[in-house]
């Protein structure tokens, strides 16, 4: 379905395809040099014709962050899945089921908690499940330290449970708090070493570990080398986001994602345009706020994608986006920006934004448009 | 469709219908005893069954902020609409669409470039719209001042271009920001006293203006007397909310909407009880930052409904959410809150957090669960 760029109704979600595809084969030219398979987060897009356009650059499987992501993938024919969130045990049916259906779905967990309940259920089922055991390499969130006992005791659980283990993985996801690429790379080898360290940890206590996974955007823009890895993963690189050009891993130019909208009043006291992009279409995230350049709710450009220098989504109510501009005169904003016009919105997080719609209108080199369908819900 | 509630999937989004029904019916009351209609904003619920019910208490019509929300509640046989968010022209034609097929859309502006571009397309059409005038109470976001030269050029350029001016329209929206009862009360005065003044100079003028609607949650619940109004609008009282518990306006045992939340693993060092509710499901709504009581990303119960003091929902990343528990010794986690075990958190914003999921899980009196449908989209 092709609906013309000046039909669009607003808000709406615009993914530049050529841009898109430029970061999808910047970052897999750069694993393809680092020698390692790219295993791409879809949480980003959840979108089948983003994902396939990542696998025919190279990508080897996916990495989804809901099991209904791994149905859909399957269902499309993606088989080669990792569940890259520690596995609930109430969730080990629906995936049992998904692999007996032929995908070849793999599971984390990082606890023994979670390593008991995968062994008890898939020894109840006579099932087996591929796990990997998630690495914490920069105290960010979740996964075991490399150094700790209970890695082993996890890696023994598994093993001596009948699970194949397949490897061990980490997220270094505070490398979204950097901004020096000195900085970046030293938390990528971070990455790299605390990962490799866990699995030869296990492979010197005699426990299989094919697998070293790690990854996240910065980092995998950032590694210099990625000796003993086996796979990287990253989300965000596909469409880049402010918090991302804030970290320095991309430019102006890669930002793929950005929200149109129209304007629909204005409040010239106070220098507001106010527009119909509120967070309902930006989402709630601030991502900027604690980086050395806060965007607000976004930046704002023309509707044909140039930036507006001084123009930002100052704030945002459900429905309703209000525009300030440094710089221009408070009564001008009326001629410059009338009810009616459009502008480009670029967002702070392209995940928290994405999620808003339930589709992209996906414009390609010729500005022709499509409607591109995303995932929703649980 | 009837899921028993320990097999729901989590994250789900669960309405407590009693207490749902206990907030319709206590606002509705209220404002039968003052005496004005209620209109309520669907943008809220996004859902016909809650719809339906308000309707059923005494409702009269229904408030939208898309018109995707008008053509579904249309769709379902409500007739009288009042989309509250201004015109853009770009969707003039939808409207008109709606009109003609029996809907008593009434559309909104607060501007002569959008007065204009409603008159200039009805003329074109040979139609005619009912439009609301949008009044600026309280310099929170839109509307002309009530004192304002342009509130009347709007009101005759409609007039003489054929429109049927429906009346003045103004929310209230910074009481949200208040938390004493009496300063509500003054601004629900203030609210009031502002669009009934410009329905009054309307009428000097000797322009119609048979509706002065006014509203917003706090407002609604603190306003004292309502001579002047014809309609309340109000939107977040059907679930409630911690920001509106923070302005003082419901009691933790109105809060009908929460997110039931599954234990995936622990930090135990940092005494973190890891959740699958992060951002995704919860929104990135903060709205309790600035309040007298900051709940972090929400307010964590036992999932039968009980607070438990001190545990929120202190961070969260897209598909994990970080639980802390003050007063709680770390090491203890693990035993109260093990890996399955479930919660229910309580969020900042229940318009935020609900538009996070494509439907609610709605729990009645018997506990019996049934999937309600949720708007999603433009």
């Amino acid at each position: 379905m092709s609906t013309p760029f000046e039909q669009l109704n607003t808000p709406a979600l615009l993914l530049d395809v050529p841009r898109m595809q430029r970061n999808i084969e910047r970052l897999q030219a750069r694993m393809n040099r680092l020698n390692v398979r790219l295993r791409p987060h879809v949480k980003t897009s959840k979108c089948l014709p983003v994902i396939e356009r990542q696998l025919a650059a190279g990508a080897s499987g996916v990495t989804v962050s809901t099991l209904k992501e791994a149905e859909h993938c399957f269902a499309a024919g993606i088989r080669d899945v990792l569940y890259a969130v520690a596995m609930a045990p109430g969730r080990l049916p629906q995936a049992l089921a998904l692999q007996n259906r032929g995908c070849r779905l793999a599971v984390l967990t990082d606890s023994v908690q979670g390593a008991q309940a995968i062994v008890d259920f898939a020894r109840a089922q006579g099932a087996q499940f591929e796990v990997w055991i998630e690495v914490d390499s920069d105290g960010h969130r979740s996964g075991l330290p490399a150094a700790a006992p209970a890695l082993l005791e996890v890696a023994t659980l598994l093993h001596q449970g009948g699970m194949a283990i397949a490897g061990v993985l980490t997220h270094a996801g505070s490398s979204y708090e950097l901004s020096e690429p000195l900085a970046l790379q030293r938390l990528a080898e971070q990455e790299r070493r605390e990962c490799v360290l866990a699995a030869e940890r296990l492979r010197a206590a005699g426990l299989p570990c094919p697998g070293v996974s790690i990854g996240s955007t910065p980092t995998a823009l950032s590694a210099q080398n990625l000796d003993g890895v086996t796979e990287v993963r990253a989300g965000v690189y596909v469409f880049f986001d402010l918090v991302m050009l804030n970290v320095g891993v991309c430019q102006p130019e890669d930002l793929a994602l950005s929200v149109l909208a129209t304007v629909i009043g204005h409040q010239l006291d106070k220098g507001w345009v106010i527009t119909d992009a509120g967070w309902m279409a930006m989402s709630r995230d601030r991502g900027t706020q604690r980086q050395q350049r806060d965007f607000a709710y976004g930046q704002v450009c023309t509707a044909a994608g140039e930036w507006i220098e001084g123009a930002l989504l100052h704030s945002a109510n459900q429905e309703h986006g209000i525009v300030t501009v440094a710089g221009v005169e408070n009564r001008l904003l009326l001629e410059r920006f009338p009810v009616g016009h459009r502008l480009r919105i670029t967002p702070n997080h392209a995940c928290a934004t994405g999620a808003q719609f339930p589709f992209y209108s996906a414009v390609n080199a010729q500005g022709e448009v499509e409607q591109w369908g995303r995932l929703y819900g649980w």
